[in-house]
């Protein structure tokens, strides 16, 4: 297949965590030769290279110099450091991060861009990558029909999105994922101490979700704080006496609700 | 059927909001008799009994005094008021409130209860009552025993949950339901500004209730607050500096997502 003729000479993942797995596993079954894992856990490096069938290190001096992409697909805070130990000659070279900008290779390099999946990733959890966004930037316009090349290789769903608009979108991302399942994690302590099952409140948690976005979380808001009702807050927050991390949640996100509903100048 | 022989007179529901019609029509499809929709603005009496096919009001001294089961579906805030003003001889009282005691009723009724769907209800969005779960609770065994056979012919999930579980079931809820929503809120208004579409983020939102649901939510969490990387978390502050409210959210929902972390000794 000719798309996958730019990366002929391979991939290199930098990185065995939860993105990088899923990314390798993804990429390996569209097809594409992964050449090396690093990860500075040997471990952690031989598990993700049995499974795409490649070669590993827990030495980035003894990373492939031939290879065509590397992929750094590490913790966000330990990239700018990794790529100032990198040599390369050759290849291009990406990130996975929604935080980071284009512009940390740009000193060293000439083909860089970022490869950005817009997903949560567990390591024991399957995923389908045939929806995921996947989110490109290249530092120029040859690169950028490779990558997105590549990435149409992985989903349906791939946008040019730039540095600016990428770390708007992961702002957004956790707010949307981790803050919301925040939520649920309160929901579920508090259900702990009540002995009353999690359960009960899955079809609520799902219906929740469908009708945001079937329509417009703003629009499909309910419940207390958006109908401003005092006595309920009231009550709920001497609930939460005991936690003063959820009280302090309960009283600014109904307050945020209310002001958004005032500024939406809805009901 | 003899399931329905108690309730052959007929049921009277207090309320026209979104509670009060997707119950109404749930029982009505369900082969239930409604006898009457009470609601102070006449219009919307009038709109859910023509869906229902029953009688309405706007007074509470019209509605009919002998049917067999009267379902108080109003806000909160309003269904104390609105007992005081009830003079019923004959048949059951419940309200379908999450936040509300069974012993709202106690000085002026024999045969009372509650009958809580939780969910959260839109009049304009059909749903399917199917698998919503009931919360039943009832002044005695034998009215307790009607309204489970009730809720049975709406649901597949009935569960007998006291005032006091009931109102941590609301609490949690509240976090489930409104707050998470309020999350995907936040993150369509930061996508708005910078021009992203809140599409991107729908196959992330899927993922990361069907994680929770699937596992549990507090092992299900990753991001920048559970790792406490406080690098991207000061970026993110400084993004949020125009939005106190959200600022505040963030701050507050990443420092409790940690503790609960710490707590549970993950990661």
């Amino acid at each position: 297949m000719s798309l996958k003729s730019d990366f002929e000479n391979g991939i290199v993942v930098l990185g065995a965590g939860n993105v990088a797995t899923h990314l390798s596993i993804a990429l390996s079954k569209a097809g594409f030769f992964i050449k090396c894992i690093y990860s500075k856990t040997t471990e952690s490096a031989k598990e993700l290279a049995l499974k795409v069938d490649s070669l590993y290190t827990n030495e980035l001096s003894q990373i492939p110099d031939k290879a065509d992409l590397y992929i750094i697909a590490v913790k966000d805070e330990i990239i700018e450091e990794m790529i100032k130990h990198l040599d390369l000659k050759y290849g291009m070279i990406v990130h996975t991060a929604g935080s980071i900008s284009i512009d940390i290779f740009e000193n060293q390099f000439k083909n860089y861009g970022v490869f950005y999946p817009l997903q949560t990733f567990s390591k024991s959890r399957k995923i389908n990558f045939s929806n995921i966004p996947i989110c490109i930037e290249a530092s120029n316009k040859q690169l950028e029909s490779k990558l997105l090349n590549l990435a149409n290789c992985l989903t349906n769903s791939v946008s040019l999105i730039n540095s600016e608009k990428r770390k708007m979108l992961h702002l957004s991302a956790v707010f949307a994922c981790n803050f919301a399942n925040h939520m649920y994690s309160a929901a579920t302590e508090i259900l702990d101490q009540s002995g009353v099952s999690f359960d009960l409140l899955k079809p609520l948690i799902i219906e929740t979700v469908q009708k945001a976005i079937d329509s417009n979380p703003i629009k499909a808001q309910t419940g207390p704080a958006v109908r401003n009702d005092k006595n309920v807050i009231q009550k709920h927050l001497e609930m939460l006496k005991d936690n003063p991390e959820f009280e302090k949640i309960y009283r600014f996100v109904s307050e945020s609700i209310f002001i958004l509903n005032q500024k939406k100048g809805k009901k």
